[in-house]
């Protein structure tokens, strides 16, 4: 994969108020972030560092266009109205160009690697 | 794996009125419902079949204990609040073992499959 010089990454996760569930997000995008140096995690609401603080801390630093990575499991309201109608309004108020990708739920690799858990899931919690 | 004859396994989805959601839960859910006979998708809300269907269907087949997976990336107030109190009440209510395991985020395969589903989507995506 080649971006532009000028062009970040924003792994974007929804956020919640459980202290827990930040951790969590930090650490399914962990491997993501150490392969590509310029991609930052980013919550649409409950959780900081925000989706906005992240392009504009981009925005501040160079970048130019942002890809935005919705680690969600499947695309509903958030994906088709709520997240598209904040990036219009911040590719205003930033002056830079927001793609959002489609999320990876939709890649076929998922549901593979969901058999996986699924299966050590419940092979780990039956009883012997 | 080897589960008891009278258990059965319940992949738990969110839920949304996003008409397109629903047939990406299925898809993510296929496989393990290949590898697992026993395995039924349900919805906490918003979408059919819902938890409480299947687990009313589920207990009319024979089933005495459920595992519910949660097809949740994290934990938040839905996995530590919401679902176990429906859980206790449809234990009473069918008579049934209810247990719900660890979501699917909290394995460390979802994290590297991210990391390549993330690579394919910025290469797909990306200008030529």
């Amino acid at each position: 994969m080649s971006l532009n010089s000028d062009t970040r990454v924003i792994l974007l996760a929804h956020g919640s108020s459980d202290p827990n569930w930040q951790a969590t997000f930090e650490a399914l995008a962990k491997p993501s972030c150490e392969a590509l140096p310029e991609a930052v995690v980013g919550y649409m609401e409950l959780c900081e560092p925000s989706l906005e603080h992240q392009i504009a801390r981009l925005k501040q630093d160079g970048a130019a266009r942002i890809k935005i990575v919705p680690l969600f499991l499947a695309q509903g309201r958030h994906l088709r109205e709520d997240v598209p109608a904040m990036l219009r309004g911040y590719e205003q108020q930033y002056d830079i160009v927001l793609e959002l990708t489609s999320p990876i739920g939709e890649h076929p690799a998922l549901a593979q690697t969901i058999r996986t858990i699924v299966g050590d899931i419940l092979s780990s919690e039956s009883p012997a």
